[in-house]
C-alpha cells in the first residue's frame, strides 16, 4: 500500500468512525420524544413532547424572523431550537412554573449537555454546546428570537386548547407576564397579539387576573 | 394624519394581517403531530408522528451533511424537511411499501399542498410550496439530501427497534433497495451503512431475503 493508499484508507477510517458517533447521537436524540411537556397540543387531547416542541419552534422560525426587531442568523436560530431541549432527556423537563424545580434546574442540564453532546465528534459537539450555551445566556439577536419562540408557541398552543394548560395549574397573567418579561425588547408584535390572548383568557377564566 | 402617518398606519395594519395569517398556519400545523407512521421510536414502544419526524431528520441535516456527494445549502434543506409532510394533514401518511395508496398518493398531496400552504402570506406559502416541489421533483442536491435523510432516519429507527416495523409488514430487502435506489448517488457511505444494516436484519429474521 503506498503513501496515497494509506491516507485514502485513514481519511474513510475517520469518516466512518464520525458516521457511527453521529448515528449514536442521532438514535440518542430519539429519546426527546418521550420527554412530555405541560404544553397539550391544539386539540387539547394530549400533551406535546420535546421533539414535536422544536419541531414546531424550527417552522414558526422561518415564518416569524420578519417580526424580530434584531436581525437574527436563520440557519443558527434553527440549530438552536432543534438542539435547546436535548439535555432534557437526563434532566427532565421543569414546568415553566414550578419554582422548586427550577432551583436544580441548571445543574441538572450541565451534566447532560456534558454527557449528550460529548456523544458526537469534538467539532460538532462543541458547536452544538455553543448554541445551547448562547441560548442559555440570552443574550445575542438569536438567542433572543429562540426563546420567543419557544415563548410563543405554547401560547398559541394554550390559546388553541382554551387555556387547558393554565386552567389546570392555576396560572396567573403576571407569572406568564414575568416568564415573557424579554419579549417587548425582541418583537413587539408579538408581545402585543400575546397581551390580546392572555387578556382573551382572563376573560374566559382560564387564566387568572392577578 | 399625515401622509407618513397614514402610511405607516397601513404598513402596521398588514403586518398585523400577515402575523395573523402566519398564526392560522402555525396551528394548523399542530396537526401533523397526530399524523402516525408505521416507523416505531428506537424503544419500539409507539410508532412516530410526522412532526417528530420531520425534526429527527432537521436534526441529522446538520450533522450528515458532511457526507454528501453534492454540497448542500444546510438551510434549505431544514426548510425543506421542516415542512415536506405537512401535505399528510390532509393527504394522510402513505406506508412505503403500499402499492394501492401509492396510486392515489400524488393527487391527494397536491390539493393539500394548494390547502395548507395557502394559509400563509402570498410570498411565503409559495416559497414553502416552492421547496416541497423540489422535494418531490428530486432533481437538486438540496432534494437528494433531504429525500437521503427521508429514507435513512427510519431505518436507524428500525435498526433501534429490532426491525420491528420490517417485521410486521414482512418487508423484503429488495422493497428497501428500491425505495433508497438513489441513495449511493446522494452519499455512498450512508449507502454502505445502510446495506450493513439490512444484512444484520436479514441475519436476525427482521427483514426478509428475497
Amino acid at each position: 500500500m503506498n503513501e496515497t493508499e494509506t491516507e485514502k484508507e485513514t481519511g474513510m477510517g475517520l469518516q466512518k468512525e464520525r458516521l457511527r458517533q453521529q448515528i449514536r447521537f442521532i438514535v440518542e436524540a430519539d429519546k426527546v420524544k418521550n420527554i412530555f411537556r405541560q404544553t397539550y397540543l391544539a386539540d387539547g387531547a394530549r400533551r406535546e413532547n420535546d421533539a414535536e416542541h422544536s419541531w414546531h419552534l424550527a417552522l414558526a422560525a422561518v415564518l416569524l424572523q420578519e417580526h424580530m426587531k434584531e436581525e437574527a442568523d436563520l440557519t443558527k436560530v434553527l440549530i438552536m431550537v432543534l438542539i435547546h431541549d436535548l439535555v432534557e432527556i437526563d434532566a427532565g423537563d421543569t414546568y415553566a412554573y414550578d419554582e422548586a424545580g427550577a432551583a436544580t434546574k441548571r445543574e441538572r442540564e450541565l451534566k447532560a449537555a456534558d454527557r449528550i453532546f460529548g456523544l458526537l465528534p469534538e467539532d460538532q459537539g462543541a458547536y452544538f454546546r455553543s448554541l445551547w450555551d448562547e441560548f442559555e445566556e440570552y443574550e445575542t439577536a438569536d438567542a433572543k428570537f429562540a426563546h420567543l419562540l419557544d415563548n410563543f408557541q405554547p401560547l398559541l398552543l394554550n390559546d388553541a386548547s382554551d387555556g387547558k394548560s393554565w386552567a389546570e395549574h392555576g396560572v396567573h397573567k403576571s407569572q406568564v407576564c414575568k416568564r415573557n418579561e424579554r419579549i417587548p425588547e425582541t418583537s413587539e408584535i408579538v408581545w402585543e397579539k400575546m397581551q390580546e390572548i392572555m387578556d382573551q383568557h382572563i376573560r374566559k377564566g382560564n387564566l387568572q387576573a392577578d
